[in-house]
């Protein structure tokens, strides 16, 4: 799989997957973090052909095959905070939850197998490489998942909108999956309805909506922050 | 002055300047938003000519100047929460840290008047229309800006990723000045030497930044968290 971007290149190389080959511009070469890699040194046409994106920042590499994790592994871990998401299509979007869900320190991503954006290159660069080091897993279908989430004492909270619950008010200590839909469409009703408990982030300007990365990154931040603060004040 | 794309242009709709002339696509033309506005239907060729873009979504308006705020106005509001941006000059990085501070309730968002991306279409366009709720003030002197808002009863806190400073560490309660510096330079040494003290949003991963306007809005909120904590709490 091609693996374009220079964080993208860069976290490749110190993640967990076989980076091969590795083209770059005479300047993306320069990169400090590339002192001891093999670099074709190529011009930015034969990057961008290779890269098939014009996104590409001067370097591509050719790396492994993204290596998703199970379910069943995220769902093991101790105190697991888990995000899972419900038909978001867009790579960008997705990107962007990656790269927000691996810097709060969240157990590890859950996208469904379809009607979902799957980890591609212009992903890999959108979440400025978060991916390499961001557990992902891909189940079949969402609702089961969230039912083997529960069974596992896991709570799941889904994000809407609508909701009346602020997220500061659920008690997180345990397992935690919180479910967000697509920017525009929301939860579908059947996912929402798996769901222990509907929560929004409020909104107390007057546009209707946080970018939905933004919104991850709040929730997680958000939720550690009382863990914290619920383990220091017993 | 021009907007364009959905939510900018709805947005402007919705605020406090003067929107004239609306051209959009057939199909943009449809939003429910849009009823009772005088549309002119023009092909997308010729909303791609007026927004001087092609992120324009098939709708483009002239609308009046951006309307900039005084920095006093702002200092003069109760318990005001504000951020400061030092020479962030992309202005998808400032689009998105007007959304996040929108959507959070900031006071509002000061900008230097000198190597810093201003209020352009670009800005309004990647804020989602937030520009046009969003008190924003331009400033000659960040420094002098600081100074000014100690003197009004603010403290000004600075986030810089090395500080060992976390942010849900201070008491946030009064008015309090967040600076943020650009992805990447960070905070210019003597603006940081003119804030009360420097704190980070820590990373629990294994990548090196948050996006800026995830950064802005995890901090906008956790400082909310913690004042209505410390009321609820006294």
């Amino acid at each position: 799989m091609i693996v374009y971007g220079r964080n993208a290149v860069r976290e490749a190389l110190r993640g967990r997957r076989e980076v091969g080959a590795v083209w770059a511009t005479d300047h993306a070469a320069r990169e400090r973090w590339l002192t001891g890699v093999e670099v074709m040194r190529v011009g930015a046409d034969e990057v961008e052909r290779r890269a098939g994106s014009d996104a590409h920042q001067g370097i591509v590499a050719d790396a492994a095959d993204y290596a998703y994790v199970e379910a069943a592994e995220l769902l093991g871990r101790s105190e697991p905070l888990i995000v899972a998401l419900d038909e978001v299509q867009d790579p960008q979007n997705l990107g962007s939850i990656a790269r927000s869900a691996e810097c709060a320190g969240a157990t590890g991503l859950v996208l469904p197998r379809h009607r979902s954006a799957a980890v591609t290159p212009a992903v890999c660069r959108a979440s400025s490489g978060a991916v390499e080091h961001l557990a992902i897993a891909r189940v079949r279908n969402l609702v089961d998942f969230l039912a083997e989430a529960k069974r596992a004492g896991c709570w799941a909270y889904g994000t809407a909108a609508e909701a009346d619950a602020d997220y500061r008010s659920p008690d997180y200590r345990g397992g935690v999956v919180c479910v967000f839909g697509s920017e525009g469409r929301g939860l579908r009703p059947r996912v929402a309805a798996a769901c222990d408990a509907l929560i929004s982030v409020p909104l107390r300007g007057r546009i209707e909506s946080l970018n939905v990365g933004v919104a991850v990154a709040v929730l997680m931040y958000g939720i550690l922050q009382q863990r914290d603060a619920l383990d220091g004040n017993p």
